[in-house]
């Protein structure tokens, strides 16, 4: 855990203690995000006020003697497709800016502040969730804090951006065919993306029913732990979200490896990584004792699979924007929804169709392994406006090629955390620990054991 | 019930109490089929010698005092989907001549072989299902038996056919927007079918998963209850089909109207109808004593969400021999499906979209009714080879539009009898009985009690 940037557990350990004050704690935060945010464009809202009053509030329940929660005084931030109460959820969008304003938070939200938790602003994403860069042409690129020439990813890019260079400890995004993880890894930071439907989206802004997950971002495995066991449970406004299976992860933490059969990804998943991905996924490999490799079968089908049900899906969400006023769209984004709005129905329905059949085999690997290690992302994080990756000698598009690794894991709902290997001197890298449906304890506790043994932290810009 | 065909109820009484002998049923089905089928063209194969055999056990188990089961000596036949074993499963097409022999028959046909009825052969058909008329241009047309230049209706023409003609007292069908209902009305028989999931579609031909329906053609309201009641209950080989409330039907059929709101549809369904159609159904109306009317919202795009949905989850099936042999196809299911294949994934959504919106509605109006009567069809039988009709002054296609009053209420898998009016010297016209999902017992009911009345019956040719 960083010494320069404590994480939430601390923060709000030392508020709960009266060592600092929620507001002295908010007001540095508020103070750390108007220095940097000019240069990092990590937040497109911020809401001071409000977060000042949130604080106020804590300190005068503290001095009360009442509990003011597990998170008591922890600054968060929430990417821009959240609903706020009082103020439109744009989704990183221009035409949402027309919306009303919206009347009440999102579940998650409502959750942690009901712990004591503060949000302090929305968050920079790629428009309407739709990329991997989070270089919006309405509101700017966000930029990697270990060094702002290069982007965050996206499209949670800002809530992971903000996270890594210690405006907020915790951040809530989305993952829809990486979203979560792939920013997580060129940033640096511990990343969540809970099992589909694990957490409710009530009251979020949609990219693809189907396919969409949120979940948060951290600077330590306990913080998000802690923030995954508030969030968990049925939410009546949410019918994908019914709390089955609960388990609290938080107490998991301290088990170690002791049982756990643990393999690496290999075919799809060691090919076209630079060379330094696939040292550090090696050191990873070697810190879980495991030399034991497994394939996960037809990966590069669940991938095109994911790109035709997000296209799809995706665009019929905007339809009538398409056809009414295309030119209001971030280029790139419209561009692919426009591309998604005439693909036949047929490629659609094979994709479903080749999705319950993958969804089967990969679930049966899961009777010889309980844990998969996988890369996150091919590359650390390329330049802002770098439009090319090589990929296995091949120069390829750098946008539709960022998820290579995380698009075949989310398309069958899988719950991964992503870990950010320690690269001193080098930018971070983060590797996708992957486990069964509904088994959010084990990966974290994995992560736990990595942290522990100093393989794996969030480093300081 | 016709003096001139018995029914199935009447032919196994006659055999159980060895009045006469399957054998001798079977041998005059097969004469007449043997006499009639050249016209009719209902009957695409049949199995004379397996049918004379198992009749011959059927006799031999009667002759050792053993339990020959209710349907006892029962001659029936199926449309061309169901798999039968020891011939193809053709489904009207060329194509699927080349493919390997069916081993086993479809689940409801070894349920109606358990109760002692004997397939005797498979029934004409439109290509694939995808058809209201029953003219295959590789197998021919059916016939009416009611007049041979006028269409079955389709796309189960063969079996309702082969009813109305007395060549056997059973069929069963498959309705995917009104292959039971639409030939049911057109040549004067009864046909149900159920609620959608309700009864086993395992080892038959699909068209569209998620709206196939099976079900019987019957020449009496008992006859259909009695196979309903024999056919329901879950089946492990089709996961759909999990048999959840089952209700015997057969015992409800003399309990008359008593308690039961009925209503007609206006609008939509009353819209496009020739005069003669009206006036039978008021016919209808009078007979259960209802002047009341009720409307079911936006009956127009539920028909429209019924095309596209067909269109697209039936040519995804056939899209390798769509690309590789199209011109193997019967022509007009062809240009469907190509058509089908080439529509953009965003109408399929919006259609399934707006299809669990109607769905709710239209349950909710089960609140104030339990039946809603409307037209099966908007006229009686069209000559074979007509291409237009007039709809509201209007003429257009006819093969598109012979389905409208059926598509909107199969789209949400409401269960349905079609009942014959008398017309004495005119052609059969049918009108559907609806109820809420799971009420097969109350249409039934409702179609017994207009048997009694001698408002409805199968007209003999």
């Amino acid at each position: 855990m960083s010494q320069a940037f404590p994480d939430a557990t601390a923060i709000a350990g030392s508020v709960r203690n009266r060592d600092v004050s929620a507001t002295s704690v908010v007001s540095s935060a508020l103070a750390r995000i108007e220095k940097h945010n000019p240069l990092l464009n990590c937040f497109t809202t911020v809401l001071a006020e409000k977060a000042i009053q949130d604080a106020e509030a804590v300190d005068i329940a503290i001095a009360a003697g009442n509990d003011p929660g597990v998170l008591a005084g922890v600054p968060f931030g929430v990417k821009d497709l959240f609903d706020v109460a009082g103020i439109p959820t744009l989704a990183g969008s221009k035409i949402n800016a027309e919306n009303a304003i919206a009347t009440q938070d999102a579940t998650l939200i409502a959750r942690l502040k009901q712990a004591g938790a503060i949000l302090v602003g929305a968050q920079t994403m790629d428009e309407y969730a739709y990329g991997f860069v989070t270089e919006n042409s309405h509101y700017g690129a966000s930029r990697n804090p270990h060094n702002p020439d290069h982007m965050t990813g996206g499209s949670s890019g800002g809530s992971a951006s903000a996270v890594a260079g210690g405006l907020v400890p915790l951040s809530l995004g989305s993952d829809t065919n990486g979203s979560i993880r792939v920013p997580s890894s060129f940033c640096g930071i511990f990343g969540l993306k809970p099992t589909y439907g694990r957490l409710s989206r009530a009251h979020t802004y949609p990219f693809v029913d189907s396919l969409d997950h949120l979940g948060p971002f951290a600077r330590s495995v306990r913080d998000l732990a802690l923030v995954f066991d508030l969030l968990q449970g049925a939410d009546p406004a949410d019918p994908v979200c019914t709390g089955r299976s609960p388990q609290p992860c938080l107490p998991e933490l301290t088990k170690g490896l002791e049982g756990l059969r643990i393999a690496v990804a290999d075919d799809y998943f060691l090919k076209g990584a630079e060379p330094e991905v696939l040292t550090a996924l090696e050191t990873v490999a070697k810190a879980l004792g495991t030399n034991q490799q497994i394939t996960i079968p037809e990966a590069h089908r669940a991938r095109a699979a994911a790109f035709v049900i997000t296209a799809c899906e995706g665009s019929n969400l905007h339809l009538e924007d398409l056809r009414q006023r295309p030119q209001d769209f971030d280029f790139a984004t419209r561009d692919r929804f426009l591309a998604g709005a005439l693909i036949p129905a047929t490629w659609y329905l094979q994709a479903q169709k080749f999705r319950r059949w993958y969804r089967d085999r990969v679930r049966e690997l899961f009777s010889q392994v309980d844990i998969i290690l996988a890369p996150a992302t091919p590359c650390p994080a390329p330049l802002i406006g770098q439009t090319t990756l090589m990929l296995d000698g091949q120069e390829v598009l750098l946008r539709p090629n960022v998820g290579l690794y995380t698009q075949p894991l989310s398309l069958i709902g899988l719950p991964i955390v992503v870990v950010p290997v320690q690269r001193p001197g080098q930018l971070p890298l983060g590797f996708q620990v992957i486990a069964a449906p509904h088994n959010e304890a084990l990966v974290l506790r994995v992560a736990a054991y990595l942290e522990t043994q100093g393989i794996v932290s969030a480093p300081v810009p």
